[in-house]
């Protein structure tokens, strides 16, 4: 029985490929893990070794973005569309906490990601606002922009619970290059942020931020947990809420198994968290901090990106890509093929390469490379150089 | 690099023991999935060979289980507790969409799972009753058996959205003999169970349930995935919902991740779901197909809890069976030495023998054995012979 495998070039957007060093890791421990006889996901989940795992993982986090004291960090089950409900409830009960009356939840509508979770709002009948939807100040009427602050800010009134954004949409490649000074520098707004598919890709503020939510199946680990950083004043908030005034305005009841202060109190392990996912989580932080952390895999994302786009660039008549240069995304490269006739050819012959994972999202079209940490300067060397040979061998 | 370990004799509550060469494929499949050069965990939740893993695990749970056409099954994230939020508000939302009026969530109290299921329902908003707590029937006031029908058919009253019991009580070791007549014989209410801890470990009549949900920790996988059946007619009530009318009669609404027919409509896909955690359960149905089925495992399990039972019944003035022989789960054995203060040398003598996971639930102390489909014949009459031995040794 062998775990090795030839260093895969796959290039989904999620789930995606991780380290195989980690990989091989967890998998002799699912079997036996430490020499306890049992493997790591067959145990209590608060037993010593199960309650070990969930306070390296946050320990190795926090090392990680450098995560101040005034931030907490927990782990719950599901990934971003889980996120949208239980972000939307914990922060409008955590709102009127503070001020005893609702606040509006506002949103930066970038992508489909932020666009379904401004649905999931509303459905939720909460008080949720787009604040600026991209399409409509971009030429194309399509996901591709980001507006200048000055062209939306002046959106911004009333109170809010919260702003919103997902900082990388996957789908479209759009990735927020800088927080929005109005909303960071406003201390009545919290920031919401969905880091699903951009965390630990880059060096980032905690401070800025109310409330992370990354789901862990880009950059950290398989599908099926989310990591939460989340300011500690805000689960004060939440626990202050008087039920009574709840009631009476009509918030919707967060389930108890995404109710942040419960989770947080029960170190992550009131629903039984799964062991197993949350042991490759920190096998991944391990990784990146022994390669020499965030700033080291920066650098090489920046090398990524560098290449792959520069490829691309360089056959301006042969590709196309959508997206505004000021916000291209450095973890999902989406381009097309001015000639769309050649698109099965072109993912034929990366195929051939042992290059995959390459097919665009079915509401975009065309492809998209999905460049996240795990994939190496090499790997995407490979794909850049493909990109190239590919224009020459088949440009008119 | 070894996949190879001892076979263990672990009793824990759950996360549980799962069988060697379940976990054992797991791992390589974790590395290198039928030779694609990537692990089941590193692609697309909608990808060919993930979509293939959700067939083939509904297809063995329906041929384990027999399930009739009338019945649906699906998988999500999370666990009972996840369960007891999304039960509650899909199966009010059903009601609500078949008689345009709201009916009232019934619980069948026979410990702290359906305790807390009850506690969530009313804390959520929904009109909660408790049908009968059984430790108000119970001659030490406490959880340890189940009132005849008789004593408390006469409770039900009014219109049910549903009746909710949990076939299982693993805290307390009590366990349904047999689903209450008053309840499935009604055509008016749906019976909704909690079979997270005895699941696939007995026959059971499908048609029976409205729903039933049941956590993968205890008898089938790791933690992080449920498994849900539920009535093809329940999943269309919910859809012809008036959502007006749910306005109004203010029903909450279920987080669109939980959202039954959104999940059912998109094959359990809808948020990812974590394939490398769906495809160990499906190992375990294939490997439970292999023996010989929910019959073979039933004869099995009987062996198991005759032998462990009839050991500790043995010693009547060593041992304390705190539940009643006719509610005894045959999954959780539960019991206390007469003398406590060989708590210590219990649990460390077990231990020398390799038989580890002993120690009682916190909330109720002693000791429990938890005898799921994983543990041999084999290794249940070694913790028998245990119990016989320890007994004669340590008897006055």
């Amino acid at each position: 029985m062998s775990l090795e495998r030839e260093e895969p070039t796959h290039f989904g957007a999620g789930p995606a490929q991780l380290p195989t060093h980690v990989l091989q890791q967890a998998a002799l421990d699912l079997i036996n893990y430490k020499d306890i006889g049992l493997g790591i996901g067959e145990i209590s989940h608060r037993s010593k070794d199960a309650t070990q795992v969930i306070e390296d993982s946050k320990t190795h986090l926090k090392e990680l973005l450098n995560i101040p004291d005034t931030h907490e960090v927990f782990f719950m089950q599901g990934g971003g569309t889980t996120g949208f409900s239980s972000l939307a409830t914990n922060l409008e009960t955590a709102y009127v906490g503070k001020n005893g009356k609702l606040g509006k939840c506002g949103y930066l509508v970038t992508g489909s990601w932020s666009q379904k979770a401004y649905e999931e709002a509303h459905r939720l009948r909460l008080p949720a606002e787009i604040i600026f939807d991209s399409r409509k100040y971009d030429s194309n009427g399509k996901f591709g922009s980001i507006p200048n602050e000055s062209e939306w800010s002046s959106n911004l009134n009333g109170d809010y619970a919260y702003v919103y954004l997902c900082e990388n949409e996957t789908v479209h490649g759009v990735e927020w290059p800088n927080l929005p000074e109005c909303i960071v520098s406003n201390p009545n707004i919290e920031l919401v942020a969905d880091l699903s598919s951009n965390i630990l890709s880059r060096h980032i503020d905690i401070s800025k931020y109310g409330v992370i939510m990354a789901g862990a199946q880009k950059n950290i680990g398989l599908a099926g947990l989310t990591l939460y950083i989340i300011k500690k004043t805000i689960l004060n908030d939440i626990q202050n809420a008087n039920q009574t005034k709840l009631d009476e305005l009509n918030v919707p009841v967060t389930p108890i198994a995404f109710d942040y202060p419960t989770v947080v109190k029960n170190n992550s392990a009131y629903n039984t968290i799964p062991i197993f996912t949350l042991h490759i989580m920190d096998l991944v932080f391990q990784h990146l901090k022994a390669k020499g952390g965030i700033k080291q895999q920066e650098v090489e994302n920046e090398l990524k990106q560098k290449s792959i786009y520069d490829a691309l660039d360089s056959y301006p008549n042969f590709y196309n890509l959508p997206v505004d240069k000021s916000v291209r995304s450095k973890m999902n490269v989406v381009f097309t093929l001015k000639d769309s006739s050649l698109d099965g050819k072109f993912l034929e012959e990366a195929s051939k390469l042992k290059l995959t994972g390459l097919k665009g999202h079915r509401s975009v079209g065309g492809f998209r490379a999905s460049i996240y940490n795990a994939l190496t300067v090499e790997s995407v060397n490979k794909l850049s150089k493909f990109v190239k040979d590919f224009a020459e061998a088949n440009s008119k």
